[in-house]
């Protein structure tokens, strides 16, 4: 079963650059198997077009490698920060996708401007504080992954799979590789929309009504997309 | 003949991807028989890459689909109405495509500042109301469609096709699939146009003589463009 | 040697693509044969991708097509100005390129704001004034061109070879079809950064003693581009 | 030896294209041999599609082109200069690449406004005074190497692999003709994220320990990116 994670997260990894989410290697996605406790991750320096499903590195829930596995990305520690505290997060995607990035640099939470956004993400999409001086310092990745499980302290990660850390760049998840990647595609227009819109006019966030419907009728009880749960093969609204 | 529609329509689903309108499966494209009384529309979550003419949903007016259709575009409501008050279109197009859509997020109009947006759109491209709280919560969708009719109250659908819902996104249309996936790349390039030109200068509009003039010049009794009936395989200006 | 024309005409319409110029249908390329009196241009209404060197349309200098001409541009009254009155014009091209279209939607002159525009441009490129209402009811296409004519009557087209129409959209021309595509890409790329650039800072122009370098060492007298008269494959720098 | 650096030289050059750094013929990559005293760079006037490592132009330290040598690059006084003082340059880069190029026609340098500025420039990337008249008119090329490296008098050339020229461009360099082209991404990158991160927000710097920590755990003594020095493949945090 891991061979099949291995796949489903070299495949992630490489739909990043499909989706010109990519920038040289600055990237990353993993993905957990909870019953056995083991986070597959795209390994330290090798570039995408080299990654293989035999590549992906494998690291134990304290980050420690498994015999023969390459190194991991040095985001690791961030990655399971996430994972033991967000325990629906199946799969994590990190980029520097540049609209969200703008954003993180700003240091600003993106508001909730319209239907697009509450498709897939309800309300604003959190920024962190800011790493202090002793967080940098000692164990840097652990703590960026410790001040974005702060943020959500009050908030649902499964009703918010995104977030941006101050001055760096968006962290995305989802019950799977491929949701994580939607989510993550998503986030950059998002994005880019709000960047925009903001330019054009002075709003605040669309009704509370609306954000409400769009959420749920995608992702709440009654959702009604698709063509059932059988053939159901896209969250996507069309 | 419904076959030939299907096509069609899938067709120019696959086109909304072609010209880069489409982020993951945000969108759809339907087309009308007014002699059968029948649309044919994406089917509900099925990516773009997966639409074939066969498995186009075919609905009827009171959006019921056929027996044997896959489930239709949860959007369904919204294109019905528009087809039963807007009785030249024959093809509907909705996106969320990104400058329409920043345009719409901001609720603003799109001002004719250029002559290419007088070689499609006859005026400014006017943005909905709000919905209200209570149109949202009860049948959703069909209220998407009336608010839509409302704004046209006093403009013509046939010299405006396109409009943008407020906080959602672009409704195109024209009287077949060709020229209303034209009018819906028109409308994202007019919107980038505009708000760049907002950016560098606050001007208004164009003369309403020029607006007349490449408006009819394309579109009018004594339109000049093409090779005549016979050869004209476009309408755009060349 | 007509056939030659052609295919240039015909190849540097193809090349409007290529270097992602053209929305739709929107542009036209022209060349003139100066001894034979005879304009080669885009037929009106045909898709780019049908385009072929035998179906350009050809007409003399009243704008009447040659027996068997398919009909030409609606644009051809202002291509037919120009070359009446800018001598050294070889081949003319008009696109509603996004960046250079909101400039002469704005109504603005682009500044020389760096080297990359003194490589192309010897100064602002200038922006006309608008039309009024009798030149665009009557005779439009030509008052189009008379405008521009009018525009230059202080400028040299030759280190101009570019201008805005107030509204509208860019006309660049050139001594051949490839400098007048190389004109007109880079006209493109100059509007968009001009724009850029007085977004972070409210320059006006660089040094005069730059600008002449920088045009006079691709375009002067004395310019040292290139691998001499015989292999000078481009005139770009490098 | 010089084969294998014409080899890297002409992949450098079209690797600019691939990465969209490219408009025309604007820019040029060259890689020196230190040992023998050469340069290798791209030719003038040759497109990039036509490159080959057989027509790499090759030149000694004072510029003089070898026999049987293409006329190199008239930029290549520059490199010179270049090679000349910053001693780990193996590669120089020259693009006008349009959002480096953005912040040079603004004469602003590029503040470090976040982590992806930070794993690849050791500070704000700076912009060089502007060049005298005198400068201009008497060794163009030659001045504008001269204000380059005037601009690093108190400034580190490995720390910080990247200037702009006041009303120009970028030039960038790197250990070898890789670094310097990622280098020559990074930037553009990271230029297009600053214009629109002070768009959203008034913010000066990432705060120095963050900028330290995010190059140090890349290019610092105890970096720890990659498989190690055996399989190092990139340097790209992942």
């Amino acid at each position: 079963m891991l061979e099949e994670l291995k796949k489903q997260v070299c495949h992630a990894n490489k739909m990043l650059q499909t989706h010109g989410l990519i920038t040289l290697t600055w990237g990353n996605v993993s993905g957990i198997d909870r019953k056995k406790g083991l986070i597959v991750i795209k390994p330290s320096g090798i570039p995408f077009d080299e990654l293989q499903p035999e590549n992906m590195a494998v690291v134990d829930m304290d980050g420690k490698p498994l015999p023969g596995s390459l190194i991991p990305s040095s985001d690791t520690p961030t990655h399971i920060e996430l994972y033991k505290n967000f325990m629906n997060a199946g799969s994590i995607v990190h980029t520097h996708s540049p609209w969200a990035t703008v954003w993180a640099q700003a240091g600003k939470s993106i508001p909730p401007l319209g239907t697009t956004h509450a498709d897939h993400f309800y309300g604003e999409i959190p920024c962190t504080r800011k790493l202090t001086e002793q967080e940098i310092k000692s164990d840097y990745e652990t703590s960026t992954g410790k001040v974005i499980v702060e943020t959500f302290a009050d908030r649902d990660p499964e009703a918010m799979p995104a977030v941006l850390v101050h001055g760096h760049g968006p962290f995305v998840w989802g019950k799977d590789c491929k949701t994580a990647i939607e989510n993550a595609v998503a986030l950059e227009m998002v994005a880019k929309m709000a960047y925009h819109t903001l330019q054009l006019n002075d709003v605040k966030s669309i009704d509370r009504w609306l954000l409400d419907k769009h959420y749920n009728r995608k992702h709440g009880k009654e959702a009604y997309y698709g063509q059932g749960k059988k053939n159901q093969k896209s969250k996507g609204h069309e």
